[in-house]
Formats: C-alpha cells, structure tokens, sequence
C-alpha cells in the first residue's frame, strides 16, 4: 500500500505544473495571430506572477505536510517541489536562501536547496529546514520585472506568515527559465533579510 | 528651399518607427503587471505584422519616388528605409533577395543591399534596381511565426503587385532584432521565386 | 532478430546527437571561468557548423540507405533524422525546402518534411523524395552567421553532389535552437534554387 | 579652465568602456569562424569578469575621488559610472543595494541609484553614501555563473577593503545584458549581508 504522502508530491507537482506552465508551442492569446501556427518562448508577466504564486503555495505545502505527515511526507514533497519548480537538472542554480551562512550560503546543487527547505542533511549541518516553520500564506510584492524570451526575473519583497501569524519579510529576486516543455523554472533566487537600524 | 526628395526620407523614416518600433521598457499592456515598472524586449505577433507591413509600405514608397522624383529621389528613400527598417549598424544581415545572382547573390552589406534595392552601382553590375519596378500594394501571408525574446522570424508568401496590376509572389522568411530603442530591425532575409513545374 | 533497417536509424540518431549537441550545463572551454560551474546556453560557431555536417551527413545517409534497404530503410532513416535535428517537437518549423511547390511550399509539420524527404506521402502528391536522389557528399559555404544565445543563423551555398557527380548547388538558410538537452535543432530551413539570368 | 573633477569622470567612462566592452558585431575569437561575417551577441565569461572587475574599480575610484575632490568629484564620477555600468537608460534596473532600508529599499531608478552611492540626495534621506567610505579595493569571487545570449548572471562573495584594511563582505548576485553598442549593463544587482549567528 503506498502511504497517502507518496501520493501527495504528484499531486503537488501536478498544481505546479498547471500553475507555472505553458506549452512552447502555443502564443500568447493574440489576436492577429490567432490562426497563426506559431512557436513563442517568450515568458509573460501573467505566467511570472503564476510561478510565484506556486512557489508561495510550495512553501505552504511542505510546512503543512510536515505537521500532518512528519518530515518523511515534507521531504517527498520538497523532492517535488524541486524537481518541479527549480531548474537543478539544466545545470547551477544561482541560489542564495534567507538565512544560509558561510561556508554553505549558496546553494547551486539541488541537495544543498533540499537541504535548506527541510534540514536532516549532515552536509549541511546549520540547516534546520526553512520551509518547516510553520508557514499559512505568502505574499508577493514585486516592485518591478524584466521580461526578455524565455527568461524573467524580478525584484521586490515577500511576506510569510505562519501559523502564529508572525510575518517575516524579506528582499527577494527570482529568475526564471522556460523549459522546453513550456514550464517557468527558478534559475536564480537570492532572498534577504532586510537591514535594519 | 529643401528638395521634395531630401524631406520625403524623413518622413519615411518617422513613418517606419511609428510603425514598427515600441519602446524597450514598455511592457505590452498586460493587466497584471499594469502597475509594475517593466523592462520586455519580448517581440509581440502584431508587432512584428506592423513590420511586415511598414516593409510593404516602403518598398511602394520606393517606387512612386522613383516615379515621381527619379533615382536620386528613390535613392534617399531607399538609404532611410535601410537605416530604419534594416540591422546593417548592428552587424551583416542574412540578406537573400529574390533575384540576385552569383557572385552577389548574398547581401550581408549595407551597400549590397542599396544596390539591390535602387540599383547604379558598379560594384553589382547585375543590379536593375528591384524597388524602380513600379510596385503599388504589398500583401502578406505568414505560414508560421517564431516569437523568442528580442528575436522573431516569419515565413509565408508575399504578393507585390505593380501598377499594371501584375502580382509577383515570392516566398520569404524574416528575421527581427529589437534594437535598444525597442524598433524591430530585419537582420534576416531570404527571398526566392516560388519552383514551378 | 532485427531487421538491419531497424538499428541503423538509432545509430544515425546517436550520430547526430553526438555531432550537434552539448551538454547545456556546460560552458565553452573558457580558461576564466575553467572552475567555476556555468550554466551555458550560448551556441558556438563551431557547434553551428558541426550541425551543418550532421545535416550534410544525415542527407547521404538516407540516399545510401535508400540503395541498401530500399525506401523502408530511408524512411526509417529519415525519421530518425527528423527527430534528432529538426524542432518539430518543439513547434512549427519554419521549413521552406528547395523544390516544393504550392500549396505546399512550406513544410511546418513534420509530416510535410518527412514527405519531403522520402516522398510515398498521397496528402503531397508532388513529393518525389528530396533525399532520394543519389546523394553521395555536401559541401556548405556560410556567407555569415548570427550567434545570440540559444538561437543561431546561417546563410549561404550547400553544394550537393550526386553519384554521378553532378553538383546541384542552393541559397540555403538555417536557423537553430539549442535544446534543453544541449542539442542544437533545425527551426529555420529556407532552401531556394538560385535565380539563373 | 576645466576643473579637473570634470574631467575625470569621462575617463573613467572611456576605462568602464574599454574593460566590459566588445563590439555587438564582433564574434569571440573562434578558429572555425574566423573568416565569415558574424553578428554575435554571446556574453562570454571573460567578458562578465571584466565587468566585475570594472565594478570594483569604479566603487574604488569614487572613494578615492571622494578624498581627493569632494563630494562633487565624486558624484561626477558615480554619474558616469551609472551611465556606463548600469542599463537606467532601458528601463527599470533590479537593484537592491546592501544596505537599504524601507521604504526605499529597491533602486529601480537611476536616482535612486546615485542616492546610495553618493547620499545627499533628500529624497532618499537615510542615504549616506555607500561608496564614500575609503574603499581601496574590491575581491569578487563567483560560485556560479550562467550565460545566456546577450544576458549573463553571476553570484557570489564580494569582499570589499577599506582604507583601515577593514574588510566588508557580501552576498551579490549580477545580471547583465550587453546593449547594441556591446558594452555589457548592470540589469540586476542584489547585494545583502551574510546571515551571522
């Protein structure tokens, strides 16, 4: 019998994957193109706001998993998240998470991302696993974008609420890469906790 | 007093940035992203149908100045729609016109293209003039679009028709560039009389 | 036991990926960045002209397998070709191949370019089989190139010579794509009689 | 008589151009190629160091000119390294500088821009001028880096010297995009402190 938290990751990779894709081969609903057979790579800001959305409903996701199913049923599900929403398998990810310190702030490997989301990887010893805190929702504040084909990125700020409706905000960038089978994955992400005085 | 044919250019050259150019920092007008400060190159369908039109429109225009003003009249109007409408600043352009021959069949200069187009120049000795042809109208049929970036090629069938009403159908492929002032440029060119049995 | 036509088309196809492909996640052989992990997509001149041969390859390969196995063979053969080196998975191709005649000049679907090939298709009955002709070597001369990231474009003369050494020589215009597996696919391909006076 | 602050800044401009710079239509130096015609607009890794590079020397020359010719001095030169170095003139830059503060925690502006480097701008009261603080000289050490046509991006640690041999080290992720005169902009900047436990 397969346990219901093997199940889950699908289903999660599923919602990325209809959340955060398009096909390559279709345009953007345009209509002087519209019999047009027509192959567009560009990403557009409706699809950017898709993927952080996804993202948001990720992080939200393995928090709750990890309080209804342990950190077996987080991991599977940051496993999907990853394999979903990063682009690891197309080479370095340009990473640096909110609250990585030297010598491990970068995580250009996929183990060293699943490390920081949920922790219990002695290569990674400071890791507690960022995405177990407890996380409700996610709010996305981007103060400006730049769209060039099949590449996007974005600056601005998110907010994080968890369950005790403490929020923590940070200064977050993401870029983006359309893959060959139309979906947005995350080349580059650098978070950071905003300086204080 | 100016001469007719040393203000027409201006003109035309106006004419071709209105017509196919968009600023690089304007995002198309998404409703998402309405208020957010946006950086696309994306090449959207009707901009490049706006080139493909001011293409059209300036092969035409080529010919009434030829008609009304002579040769040095179509020449000016030729050199503005080159530096408009063509990458010839940016680098060689993949230049195929219909109906060079060898050794100049390619025209991957700025000055292989005037020729082409204008002809009295003793370096193409071949070279007629394809523009002097008393074009009128210029209508276009796209098979398939590419939209990638700051990049977009077409191919599909042009008919000139020329003032006896005479229809000349080409088959062709364009290649655009967005340049930094977000004005879509033909950087590719292939041209060639259809194969008949 | 497999019939020989059935393993020849894998071994083309393992050919072909091996002479116009690389690894995404790997940079150029750049002595600044030699240690540092690079995620390229940049392609290079001389992966364009490696994919070149590979086409040039891929070509005789179907006119000597039509000798050898007949037209089960070239058209296995040609599939193979189809699926390695072409972008029909990917979208329309902007496929205009040198003989084709209206209506169906333009070969955007890969049924169209395999029929193109190897003929025997009754939806384009003036198909005779381009690739069936005896070829024996090919020869390209680019006149210039166009290299912007993932997209790379040539112009120029192939040279196609037959088993009894007449030369057929065409306009030739190729555009490719990088893949998310590093391989290099044919998204352009305008081939055009040239004009003779 | 030209004070010499005034002078300054346009050699530091012609330096930030002669060290990021390569010409749009200038193919990297590829054997295969190096006769034909290219138009390449590959962002090499060499080409990104030397912009880095260009960074540290422009942070170091503003300091310097600080001491030696006042705020005036120094803010000419911050002005013509902005327009050298950073893409304001295409739209809205991704920058997060270090050391900001809400509500003017994100520089998409050029204004913005020069407030943090050089304060004394009312708008941006908190500013005090991040590059007036006697810096000597500037360390960048990559741990990735993706190249992506005319795009390129970078993370990584820079470390930042002052006159007291004070040490100051950040998290910084790059983006550049090479506009059509070839010089390689600034697109992204996200600087934060390391996370200290």
């Amino acid at each position: 019998m397969h346990p219901p938290f093997a199940i889950r990751p699908l289903s999660l990779a599923a919602l990325l994957v209809l959340s955060c894709s398009a096909a390559v081969a279709k345009a953007p609903a345009l209509s002087p193109a519209a019999a047009m057979p027509t192959l567009s790579t560009n990403i557009t800001a409706a699809e950017v706001l898709a993927a952080q959305r996804a993202w948001g409903n990720a992080l939200v996701q393995i928090a709750t998993d990890f309080e209804t199913g342990g950190i077996a049923k987080a991991t599977a599900t940051a496993n999907a998240v990853l394999d979903a929403a990063y682009a690891y398998q197309l080479g370095p990810v340009l990473f640096k998470p909110t609250l990585t310190t030297a010598p491990h702030t970068f995580r250009t490997t996929r183990e060293g991302a699943l490390a920081y989301f949920v922790g219990h990887n002695p290569n990674f010893p400071n890791d507690t696993g960022f995405a177990l805190n407890g996380w409700r929702s996610v709010e996305i504040r981007n103060v400006a974008m730049h769209l060039q084909g099949n590449i996007a990125k974005t600056m601005g700020n998110v907010m994080i609420t968890d369950r005790n409706g403490k929020v923590t905000t940070v200064d977050k960038t993401w870029g983006y890469l359309r893959d060959d089978q139309g979906r947005l994955r995350i080349v580059l992400h650098h978070s950071s906790l905003p300086v204080t005085n």
